[in-house]
């Protein structure tokens, strides 16, 4: 239960949205920490990660000491209450933070489920219907950005804040999806600000060095999937 | 973005254990509050319920002001963080906090998603291994309980706590299960703590008032699917 030390470990895996969350918040608290990486993790798990996260065996996990967390939201707001350096990633107020965690949980639920759902369809007609879904989520968080930024560029505002690293999770897969389909997600008519969003999230600097370029996700998933 | 006003409205439902989560917050700190019943939810939604919650449609919904907050967990977080009276619902060290957020997520997770499972199986087949997952589960969440509670009785310790809160509503749907099955699922061989724990946590002054009583769960249920 305590942090005996102050080791800071992160399992991640370098195309794992997911654990790009937590690599996020680490930077924007400046945590020094060592970085475990699974290059295959959704074959081959290491000792480490079986045992730090026993329910899920997922990635990320972050060790602090002699105690493990999971789960890429709880990470992040771990991470934020327990280091008080650097700026709060969840908003100040008690309504913003719940807009921001309910926003988060949208992503998690409704917009990766409609891009798991394209991803796994079994016919076009199931594809078709899923991307209809996937375009009304993403236009949905288009209204939620537009409220939630009051023009300033992030989710959070002027900073980039807790439900921006929730988002910046879906730009990998939407950009895959959008290669391969040939079929354009993030449009000027109907998502202009998280197109806009997109491309400063991608170029904050606590972003950058743990985000692959479009180019390299592609790339990724021709090779996962045996695509040329 | 403000609460302008101290006006506090819940929009929940009788039988719904998540509009209980809420509930059950907003006694522990003491918030008087305006109960909106939707007694068939499922059936027939108000106007209010609708244009407050567009995105899920379902309670439970908090109205603060001229806010609305969606989604039990993040219900009972908000009260939390908005209401300082009373005891704090989140335990206060990062690690307990992203313990208790990690268990909440899996009781919404694995444990609704075995309910869930038992309750809509096409066969037996189905139904004898979705009834083994929800034993497996339920048997993990008892170890949870073992190492949070520390032999205090409540996750929280001593006290109810966030975990308490989010773990309370699987009871009533575990009990109807129970009922229709003919199997236990809490037993004393796998889960004596948590036996002792459901029987703490009904008793409860903030949770006695409103979770029906097993025998009231068991005869709605009947009267919802038609069983005699």
């Amino acid at each position: 239960m305590t942090q005996n030390n102050d080791t800071v470990k992160l399992i991640g895996s370098w195309s794992s949205p997911y654990a790009l969350r937590a690599r996020v918040a680490l930077h924007l608290k400046s945590v020094k920490y060592e970085y475990l990486d699974e290059p295959d993790v959704l074959n081959s798990k290491s000792e480490l990660l079986l045992k730090s996260n026993p329910i899920y065996k997922k990635v990320p996990v972050l060790i602090h000491g002699d105690v493990s967390i999971c789960e890429s939201l709880n990470i992040v707001q771990y991470v934020d209450e327990a280091w008080s350096s650097g700026p709060s990633i969840l908003p100040s107020h008690p309504y913003e933070r719940a807009n921001a965690r309910f926003w988060a949980l949208f992503v998690d639920d409704k917009i990766f489920g409609s891009l798991d759902a394209v991803g796994g369809a079994k016919d076009d007609e199931g594809r078709m219907a899923a991307a209809g879904k996937l375009m009304e989520c993403l236009a949905t968080l288009e209204e939620a950005f537009q409220k939630s930024s009051k023009g300033l560029g992030f989710f959070g505002g002027e900073n980039i804040g807790f439900l921006d690293i929730a988002c910046g999770t879906i730009l990998g897969p939407v950009s895959v999806i959008e290669a391969f389909s040939g079929v354009k997600f993030l449009r000027e008519e109907t998502t202009p600000g998280l197109i806009q969003w997109a491309e400063k999230f991608r170029a904050h600097e606590a972003v950058k060095p743990y985000m692959p370029t479009v180019e390299e996700f592609i790339a990724f998933a021709k090779k996962k999937f045996g695509v040329e």
